[in-house]
């Protein structure tokens, strides 16, 4: 049944945001939009106020009125967190006009932004003042500060620089009660009672909306080598991993696995991208690190004799930002190839650290018994111990008719996956977070304790649940 | 009116913790101690479980009688967060029999260890693997790794490794409707609901008890350089911090500012130590360095180049483990040195790094102000912004006759620092909590949306209130 917001209840949330600060469902399509075609979200309205005083008066007044609020950053999330998926009486939320850089402080190595930043804006900004934010992810371009904190994203810089939670030392938002929280002070440490800012963070819009950050900035280091190598496998990127620990401390920033097929669908759906690499490999990793003069003769000397020893059999270290960029291009249209192949199944699982190549092994071997046919990439922040798995297809058979004709095929791929996880002492979402999708699956595999305060938690919050309802709880 | 806890309760509870597990107030002297001496704990019992199992039921026990749990760790909290001011109907709960190491994981960075081990013992541990747990601080030989979460620890080792929350990839916890939540997986990405870590960390025992974690540990570094400075007070010392930031890198793993006067102090009750420079300094810094090989040679550069520059007046690298210790008992012992010298004050605040000097003059003023013979002797980890004010009596006056000449004095010193505090945009606890101690500090200063959102919490997961009452909250 179709309700969607009321006339009189849209007039007093234009009083307050102002013509501007308002979207008409009918023009505003792309709100609902799921970034892998799975789902079409829903709105009664899309609300886009300018300031925190304001968004806090539209979450007084959609409290009073019983009206759910949906808060929408840059709309990549693929967890369906930012859609509406069953009902049009709620109002989509987006910070998109709060976008200012507040202020960026050098000498206590922050930044100031609005919620509603684009990722790379915010790395733009931070790089005229000679400073990095050390948060890198593929949808850079889209996705926004608050989406990013909200959900506590990952990434590709993890490794070193830690999720997002760790990169932000302070938060405003806006309470269910609409009540405006201010902890923006740079402080480096705060024992000032429970650490709302880390409560917060990462409850995916439920307990909270955050409308600025103080996030932590970093000076640009002189030196930054990127390195593609062909691996044996899972554990011998590891076993590479941590010799680049002990022998170049801690200059690592990322180090990224990928499969042979990955880079192949890569390669084969972007004609301007190509395997640098002239020998097929069934395992790669694609590696950046950066630190003082003299790192990359260092990271030269250390891949030399890696494979002079025969533990990997080649590598390239990019010699220009060009070069660079090519590489990294493999590895940031990797979730887009997935997406044109036609993926069944995206996971998002993490798992100790040595624990990776059992769960790889066994994630392998279950989908193979499950249907012999199927192809999986599997690639990842393997230093993280979170391995992305992309299920596709029989080679020739395309999604649509292999779906039909294989019943409850998505869902057994997802189980299967999550099984092994579970056994592997792992998390059913290592960076994208819960929304929609994964409500059962938290349901299912967190224990009674963590759910039971969980709930208590929201309902002490938000006890007429106005804030995201329907994500991460259910 | 004493009620103590019944002699019933009292049979109850040592049917589930044994013989061993329970002590009678009357010979439980120690846990009702404060390190400064300030104040005089109550109890009706000391609880000592041996497994998290029987901790729960001693939690439902307490829970279903409507009797109140203190969490004791190492008993080394300065703000009485682990004593029963007013109350001797309460059990105190001392993890102390819970202090087995459970597990080393090299190959995940992790150990994973009860609440009750000492610090010290858990940096022992690590060592003989070749690992470092790298959160240190004076009280290392009696603290424990649960009160050091409990309370968010920070330390001399926080500008590079973080606060206690940054070292805990995952609890164990009793929370206080004696369910067990068991998060103990290595995992470096979770993004499974809500961050319970995060909010059970630093809560100060009120809304879980923390039996077990799963800590971060790094391999030990090739090289360790220790350096004493004279510099010309705390803006010199922060410059002296970035550029040694720029020229070493991530190396610095801690710098602590000193004063000349808080040395003096140390110097003159411990005989066996001395200040290593020749010529007197109001202000110094001691910092320590860790990296590979070459570090001490750039280290010894970066400081002949200060000294050449004239922007420090000297140094004294420690060309010995023994000499290193020598340089960081001044500091260690500076705690010490400030009760027996009578201190009336001992400040504990953060305020952002670039407000520090701000921060250092403008409570020196303000004390001044107060009374022209107070004598300060202000120190700490000025990278993190945080920095301790210990306040004495005039030269010559004792603590008890200057309390009594100048009534209310004590009361004002504590709100004169708090009150720059506030105008810098700082916390009025950096790192060693509210405690009891801070709980009418916390009331007044922290916004109204803090507050109330702390007290829903804590009423949604403790409805009965058992869990620390009258800490952190009142």
């Amino acid at each position: 049944m179709s309700k969607g917001v009321s006339a009189e209840a849209a007039g007093r949330i234009e009083a307050i945001v102002g013509a501007k600060g308002i979207r008409p469902a009918a023009e505003a399509q792309r709100y609902m939009e799921d970034p892998r075609d799975r789902f079409t979200g829903k709105a009664g309205l899309v609300v886009m106020p300018d300031t925190t005083e304001d968004l806090a008066e539209v979450v007084r007044l959609c409290g009073a009125e019983g009206i759910a609020l949906i808060p929408y950053g840059g709309g990549t999330g693929v967890v369906a967190g930012q859609l509406s998926l069953d009902r049009d009486d709620v109002v989509i939320l987006s910070l998109e006009r709060m976008n200012r850089i507040r202020d960026i402080r050098a000498d206590d190595g922050v930044m100031v932004v609005e919620a509603g930043c684009v990722l790379e804006n915010v790395h733009a900004a931070a790089a005229e003042h000679g400073l990095q934010f050390p948060l890198g992810m593929a949808s850079k371009g889209s996705c926004t500060i608050g989406g990013n904190l909200a959900t506590n994203a990952g990434g590709i810089q993890v490794l070193r620089h830690g999720n997002a939670r760790d990169l932000c030392l302070g938060i405003e938002a806006v309470l269910p009660s609409g009540e405006i929280l201010r902890e923006l002070s740079p402080l480096r440490k705060n024992n000032t009672g429970f650490d709302l800012r880390h409560l917060l963070i990462g409850s995916e819009g439920t307990l909270g909306i955050i409308t600025a950050a103080t996030l932590i900035v970093k000076p640009i280091e002189p030196e930054v080598v990127t390195v593609f190598a062909a691996v044996p496998g899972p554990a011998e990127a590891l076993a590479l991993y941590q010799g680049m620990r002990r022998q170049l401390g801690e200059a690592v920033s990322g180090i990224e696995l990928m499969s042979g097929f990955g880079v192949g669908l890569v390669t084969g759906h972007f004609a301007n991208l190509r395997n640098p690499l002239a020998e097929p490999s069934e395992w790669y990793v694609l590696t950046e690190l950066a630190g003082h003069a003299g790192l990359q003769d260092n990271v030269e000397g250390f891949f030399g004799e890696e494979i002079e020893a025969g533990r990997i059999a080649d590598a390239v270290l990019a010699s220009s930002e060009a070069q660079r960029q090519a590489l990294w291009d493999l590895r940031e249209h990797t979730p887009e190839a997935n997406r044109l192949t036609g993926a069944i199944c995206s996971s998002d699982t993490s798992v100790p650290i040595a624990s990776v190549e059992r769960f790889v092994a066994e994630t392998h071997a279950a989908l193979a018994k499950l249907h012999p046919g199927l192809r999986v990439n599997s690639y990842g922040h393997i230093g993280d111990g979170n391995i992305h798995h992309n299920v596709f297809p029989p080679e020739g058979v395309t999604k649509p008719e292999f779906v039909a004709a294989t019943p409850g095929i998505i869902e057994a791929v997802r189980m299967a996956i999550n099984e092994v996880t579970v056994a592997c002492d792992g998390a059913i979402s290592a960076e994208h977070g819960i929304g929609r999708l994964k409500v059962n699956d938290l349901a299912r595999y967190a224990q009674p304790a963590k759910l039971n305060t969980i709930r208590a938690i929201k309902a002490a919050m938000d006890p007429k649940n106005i804030l995201n309802p329907g994500a991460l709880i259910g």
